[in-house]
């Protein structure tokens, strides 16, 4: 039968010190803007440091012509489905494109991407608005 | 030493029948969508079938308000630091609004949500762009 009512884990919201520590320990997030033909998600490697998101690509990559000086998105999640619970952490700030490596925070000047490519550019996010919520298992 | 070059793996194209596939193995999903306050995303139990993705909510959420009749995204994605591989699918179409369960796709009536709460509406996401990604580990 089918239920609209749920009968599952319960979402507890995180403060910000554990958001920043959550995205501290990830390797992956995916950033979402509104690109021309609507909104856009895109997984990259990104580092959390001196309370900003930074994450490199190519300066003719779809996020360096789409989101320049723009509203942008990010967030990061994990989920495990034996237990039915995880948690979720989104970002909310203008990304800021920034070709010259001086003006990178030094956490993120190595930062480590997995998938190969020329990657000059990086895109730096100063959160104005963090949140995230906990699933409890059910 | 930083370097822009990256010497990671390669990213490989996939099918939209590949695509369909991750899609129909996973159990959640991101649902992004260009609100109020710039772009958001939000993780969300769903069901692809029928060529359809479906997830459920409250008349009352965000994209309850905030996506009904607009262009949307649903990204799935899935890496493995240890061999820094995976993939990601992006679908991006718009975003229907269904009161009444009578027009849900058979198989997204019992759709399994994790989180506890009331989530009457469901919403259908008829992709009109759907593609994938494979990192191959480097």
């Amino acid at each position: 039968m089918s239920s609209s009512r749920g009968t599952g884990g319960r979402l507890v919201e995180l403060t910000t010190d554990e958001c920043w520590t959550l995205l501290g320990e990830s390797l992956v997030g995916r950033v979402a803007w509104s690109g021309h033909g609507g909104p856009t998600v895109l997984p990259v490697n990104f580092v959390a440091t001196d309370e900003k998101i930074v994450f490199r690509t190519s300066p003719y990559s779809a996020p360096a012509r789409e989101c320049d000086d723009l509203p942008v998105a990010f967030e990061v999640d994990e989920f495990d489905s034996t237990t039915r619970s995880g948690w979720s952490v989104l970002a909310r700030g203008t990304a800021r494109l920034v070709y010259d490596g001086a003006h990178v925070p030094a956490a993120a000047t190595d930062l480590d991407v997995w998938a190969d490519g020329w990657r000059a550019l990086h895109i730096i996010i100063e959160p104005r608005e963090l949140t995230g919520r906990r699933l409890l298992p059910g």
